[in-house]
């Protein structure tokens, strides 16, 4: 494959909120694109992994155990360590780009209405 | 530490092109950000590491061993993947993310005038 995908056309293709989408596949990580929009994620925490968040377009609450709960905007990047509980929500869509191991289940051990496979974000 | 940090602050702070800078660790993996403008990396690959591009601005020839060389915009991904020799240059400045294994050298076992170690990265 010659070419590089866009992500602005994926995200078009994303109809659904708090569905990761996997758009790459770089050693052992995902790089997956998300939209947020509601506060339908549990708190919840990766055992061995960090997670990555990058904000693409809008603004995120990211809420962090023990810490003050905080805004992302466009541009800003954070890394909630393995193990940490947290969870994140908007009021309006966010458009959000993820960097996960392979092994992550983005609900951690928290099974909810929202949670998908890995399969179902391929 | 309970904040993000902003790709276009950190990027206002890089002077130097082929400079690439650590700006998050992610499990094995770091994200980086540089900005290119000329002709000064060499062809090089990385022999068991897969290498992930992502324009934040501007735009970057990519050329890759036995293919049509292609343009990537604003908002392009593309996976340089683990062996494959790749140069990229860009006329004008272009800013861009990148996600790396740990272990990855930015110009592979090709050491030039614009070669950085890891700690000339932080």
């Amino acid at each position: 494959m010659n070419s590089s995908i866009n992500i602005a056309s994926v995200l078009e293709n994303v109809q659904q909120y708090f569905s990761p989408k996997i758009i790459a596949e770089v050693n052992d990580v995902y790089v997956k694109v998300a939209k947020i929009k509601g506060e339908d994620i549990p708190w919840h925490n990766h055992k061995n992994e960090d997670e990555l968040f990058y904000i693409l377009d809008g603004t995120l609450l990211m809420e962090i155990e023990n810490e003050e709960p905080f805004i992302m905007k466009k541009g800003d990047m954070y890394v909630v360590k393995q193990g940490v509980e947290h969870r994140v929500s908007s009021i309006k869509e966010c458009q959000i780009m993820l960097i996960e191991n392979k092994t992550t289940a983005h609900t951690g051990e928290v099974i909810t209405e929202i949670t998908k496979t890995i399969n179902q974000q391929q």
